[in-house]
């Protein structure tokens, strides 16, 4: 990758030749939302270049979903990619290509997902919460190094990053309470995920291999699936997390592509307990992918995507291994990114340690969060030109219950 | 209601006036699915006499899926049902519309699912499924009477009645094996469930009251959550049930409007443990309906659905009570429905005490599903004309896993 992009500013920054990210974007000049390329601090509008341009990919990409450009295929992923590579490398494009200040944009959710899947990927993170939920039995329970566990969220819940999040209410109940009382939660989390989105169908009765993972995994996503914890400790036995979860859950606008990171894959730590056959890869990897947990314009944490367990393609091979089919917009999730050191955790329960051990943030003790609070997930990663790609942002503010 | 249809042999039976269930179908006359309505042996041709008498409802009622009728709301589902008994019951029509011998078509997946939650609210099921697999702690554990208890189901996986399930495989884990192992269930088993279909779209952030059930749910279909145990047991902790039953659930392609059981609305049994606020109903109903459960042509189990726990509106509330949205095509069930007397159980889990007391089909000794088995559940209810209506049929065969 030589070519240079002509657009001002953007050689050298996260959002390079090498990143090349989409979002379902709007603008004064349109109100009707369509696909979009970030190149440095401007939009591509690609909607209106497939219209004057490619007008055979129109369908794919004039469009207010990532959904159909997924549903092409590999091919055509590459192909479009490619093209937009040319788009912004070649200087006789500067006059026929529209690029929007990004101050100019509104970013809508990027794909209508289908269903939502959250894994619980993190040994770290699975380890933390067993000693905080049960100080007196093992921390990991016996199933978590054979398959990585997970549960069905709410796709209808899922939004854009930047949207509002308002508080949630529901039943809570501490071990000392008699009964279970109504009411706002009063301990409000983050948890800092990966969010993978599937551009393949595949019918039921089927499989889907861990070598399958580049033909059907489109690209990813910063995920925020916020949880309240209170709600959670009292529902969730024996079926799991239900409301804790699914009153919201944000994703970035931006969605990267596959391809963008391929100079951010690495190898897989090893796992010290062998997988069953449907679980091996050959040289398995993992994405060396950096996040950074902001409160209040404050980083409290800085969880590394390369210390999670479970692989992006075990926890896709696991999706299907029973039969279930995948359709083009389904999403599963890493689960809480979180490493070995205390300032790695990707959730307020482990950095306050249940809430025992408040952090202080400008000179307060914090621990879950507050009414006007606002979080701020960002990822970047290794890019192929040797600098860093930015992979977006996950901001939400929280709102008082309605 | 006093008309009578002059849709032969309709008059008296299951599938009289008094019911008109919708199914979406296709016929050797017409490739294109388009809603019908069942009256006798017969399916009305809804997307037809739409086209032609009524223009204006095509774009509800000559689509392949209930989803845009649903969304219309309340008035326009009462309003298209007094029509469609209008065509029914005034013999100048029998010119006008066209009728399909039910054997001539092919039903479909009747809406476009949303997200999917399965609850538990069965009190007989919950303690029997607590006695078989914690025999040893509280069959009932501390949350079950103060909220339904629920979690997310795949909604890419439900299917409609007819279709075959593939045997599932899996990781099961024995607790005398040393490991997990791979392969098909050995443990395949059926819930019998009543489902909601919701018809109406609310943002995040809001609440549906109890008193808003009727304006919000438009109808039910029968419901076989099919389960894989032995996955089920190995998984569940501690974020519930996942693969094991991802791999399908099939619904009945009939969908009774809830005006079709007005005649079916019973108080609800008291619930001895007083609910928190948002949980309280004034007359609290629930559904006379009467499920039979079929293995190879043989009914092995009768669960009445009265016997429920927790309401229908009671489980609706629950669901956005921590401001979750909700979108025209959700779809909530009730969990297995298992009655207080043996001959009542929804599960062959139950039915066989978790395989230790195998029941006896045509002389043979039977437990879980084997291949080849076919399962059907027929549910049927009062209706306004003082005979039953009949809910259509939930179908499926057990194919070997692929």
């Amino acid at each position: 990758m030589t070519e240079t992009t002509w657009v001002d500013g953007a050689a050298g920054s996260l959002y390079d030749l090498d990143n090349l990210p989409y979002a379902v974007f709007s603008d004064a000049t349109q109100d009707e939302p369509r696909l979009g390329v970030r190149i440095g601090d401007h939009v591509l509008d690609l909607g209106a270049a497939a219209r004057e341009l490619r007008p055979e990919w129109a369908p794919l990409l004039d469009v207010a979903a990532l959904n159909p450009l997924m549903a092409a295929g590999p091919e055509t992923w590459a192909a479009v990619r490619s093209w937009v590579n040319d788009l912004l490398s070649d200087e006789s494009n500067r006059e026929r290509v529209t690029l929007h200040p990004i101050a100019d944009v509104v970013t809508h959710l990027p794909f209508e997902v289908a269903d939502y899947v959250d894994y619980y990927a993190s040994e770290h993170h699975a380890t933390n919460v067993g000693r905080i939920f049960r100080p007196d039995g093992d921390a990991l329970l016996p199933n978590w190094k054979h398959l990585p566990v997970g549960y069905h969220g709410r796709a209808g819940s899922i939004v854009v990053s930047g949207t509002d999040i308002h508080r949630p209410a529901g039943q809570r109940k501490a071990p000392s309470d008699d009964g279970p009382t109504y009411g706002p939660s009063q301990r409000l989390d983050i948890e800092a995920e990966l969010g993978f989105m599937v551009g393949r169908s595949v019918p039921l009765g089927q499989r889907v291999g861990t070598g399958e993972f580049a033909e059907t995994v489109f690209g990813v996503t910063g995920v925020n699936d916020w949880s309240a914890r209170d709600i959670q400790a009292w529902e969730y036995v024996p079926l799991g997390p239900n409301l804790a979860k699914s009153f919201a859950t944000s994703v970035s606008a931006w969605v990267t592509p596959l391809a963008a990171l391929d100079a951010a894959r690495i190898d897989l730590p090893e796992q010290e307990v062998p997988v069953l056959p449907y679980l091996e890869e050959s040289n398995a990897t993992t994405y060396d992918i950096d996040v950074e947990v902001e409160l209040n314009g404050v980083v409290v944490a800085r969880p590394p995507y390369r210390t999670m367990y479970w692989s992006p393609a075990q926890m896709l091979a696991h999706l299907t291994v029973n039969g279930a089919s995948l359709r083009v917009g389904d999403f599963y999730a890493s689960g809480t990114i979180s490493g070995s050191e205390k300032d790695q955790r990707g959730s307020f329960l482990e950095l306050s340690w249940g809430g025992k051990e408040p952090f202080v943030l400008d000179g307060e003790e914090r621990s879950f969060l507050q009414d006007g609070d606002e979080v701020v997930l960002r990822y970047s990663a290794p890019g192929a030109r040797g600098g860093r790609i930015g992979l977006g942002e996950v901001r939400g503010r929280i709102l008082p219950t309605l």
